[in-house]
């Protein structure tokens, strides 16, 4: 089942989307919201994957799924936390500034609480009002999770996975030095993400969808050209359900809480940082990582952060090519 | 104009209350929660404050309001964002670990993201697995917003305030050095945190609301003992106004965005740290500053963190020594 929240007021309005993306059917008489949808989710889980068998079948009333009319599938939510699951990410980051890594990070996650109470849409453009602010893409998978008891089993955490999905987690690099540094993490340097125009249930993913983490190609564009093609399923050393479970080690966490991968980054071949598509790697999920190499390899980061009037492209396909989440496509500034 | 959410399903049922917190009417035919009534304020406020109105005249059906059927005013918000504008509580804690306090703390607030999928009622329990954990109360003022654009100047922050109050935000002590250290900020340290019952315009608070600030004592007892009695109007270094408009420097801030003080934190009158009340000072409104104070002035804390069974007491009084937004009262473990 794919789901999907048409722009409308503060939080959307409700539809499943056909398997190809191509059409949707309006959900309002189960559930006015995803939001909705998810706090009695047990309930109406089973009347939208319904709903999304007839409109598979052709047998109801549809229209066109524009992805441009859709909202983020939660336009706001109650909870976003964004983990930083690919740790060959953060070694790297640490190396070029030439900082050690505790061995810890291979075995506690790293997250950090996100703004959630106002979500780009996957067409909508990334406000800036400042280039020198240093604003960066992230590619990630997300994850969306019902009720989770505290202290909750990386099993028990796996079984509240509801939805996946795609996210573009917007940040302001050049501000993020000073905010680590006050020791309160990320604030001004996190505005507001945008997500993939449609989540998808677990079991519509198959195979895709294993040992908590999805096991497709993230594929970014920058400017028209590819840029990233890591495979998420590779190189994340804390799956879904580890860090969700994280999350909730001293505290229930909310349905329609999101939880977030971090920036998806693969090690190159020879087990070094990643090397450039053009070059015959797999290229990256963020500019910092591509600034980073070239740091460490060249001494000094010639790749500049967004700038306005750049566009960036997130998505992830099927075996036909066709994509599964839709496609986020932003313009910066707009 | 004071509101309340009464527990019913995940959103609670909106009333408002007397001013003498005695009585309330149900406010369902006008928002049947409370954050759609901020999601759409322009239209709905001047209703609900002829309601209170009425309710003041005792000219409409009203039940008694029982502050233990509360739930938190928003039982669950899309923002959660706490600040530290006591600026005093934060030199003392670094004095106590021999940590410098940089000199752009006095200029630019510190900040958090809080979780806000769930929040305890003010007379619910505080959970606590482990007390190895070191669990800690903070009394703290709120204050929760319309909607902020990006940018907003401390005016303009200011004007969006609507309503005011108070929170129990309790934090992890044991667990916040581990966190910080790796640099994400707070997240398994800062379970769900508690409101006060009722909610309050600004312009009903009058002269005890000036400048972005609540110019009352917030007054705590710890298992029935005063523990602190700071008055919230002094030693703030960043108004309400300046910590919004910190929080929508690079973002809009959705309607319903709660924002906090921090822990409310008084120097002595000598202008050292604080005394306890016992010995003729004003307290603390958490135990890591009074312990901090134990740390500097004798080398050792000696008070301890909460225990199973401790009660803690959260309230701001009127003239007549009235509460003015209830009482958060709670039982450690339940």
């Amino acid at each position: 089942m794919k789901l999907a929240s048409m722009k409308q007021g503060r939080d959307g309005r409700l539809v499943v989307v056909s398997s190809d993306l191509a059409w949707c059917a309006d959900a309002a008489h189960i559930a006015p919201t995803l939001q909705a949808a998810l706090d009695d989710w047990d309930r109406l889980a089973p009347l939208l994957e319904n709903l999304s068998t007839d409109l598979d079948h052709g047998v109801i009333p549809r229209e066109r799924f524009h992805e441009h009319d859709a909202a983020a599938p939660l336009p706001r939510a109650y909870q976003w936390a964004d983990g930083s699951a690919y740790v060959n990410h953060v070694a790297l980051v640490r190396q070029a500034r030439g900082a050690d890594m505790p061995d810890t990070f291979w075995h506690d996650p790293l997250m950090y609480q996100g703004g959630s109470d106002g979500f780009l849409g996957p067409r909508d453009p990334i406000p800036l009002a400042d280039e020198a602010w240093g604003c960066d893409l992230e590619a990630e998978i997300v994850v969306v999770t019902g009720d989770v008891p505290p202290g909750a089993s990386r099993d028990e955490a796996l079984a509240a996975i509801r939805l996946v999905g795609l996210t573009n987690d917007v940040s302001l690099r050049n501000l993020i030095p000073g905010e680590l540094a006050k020791g309160f993490g990320f604030f001004q340097s996190k505005p507001a993400s945008a997500f993939s125009p449609v989540f998808v249930t677990p079991d519509t993913l198959g195979d895709w969808w294993r040992d908590g983490k999805l096991h497709r190609v993230l594929m970014v564009d920058l400017n028209g050209q590819p840029f990233g093609r890591a495979q998420a399923g590779e190189d994340m050393t804390f799956d879904f359900g580890t860090l969700v479970a994280h999350a909730a080690k001293t505290r229930a966490l909310g349905a329609g809480t999101i939880i977030g991968s971090g920036t998806v980054s693969n090690r190159d071949a020879d087990g070094g940082p990643g090397k450039p598509i053009a070059a015959g790697g797999v290229g990256y999920s963020c500019l910092a990582e591509v600034r980073t190499v070239e740091t460490i390899t060249g001494g000094t980061a010639t790749t500049p952060f967004l700038k306005q009037g750049d566009t960036v492209r997130i998505w992830a396909e099927d075996d036909r090519h066709h994509p599964i989440f839709g496609v986020i496509e932003q313009v910066v500034g707009g």
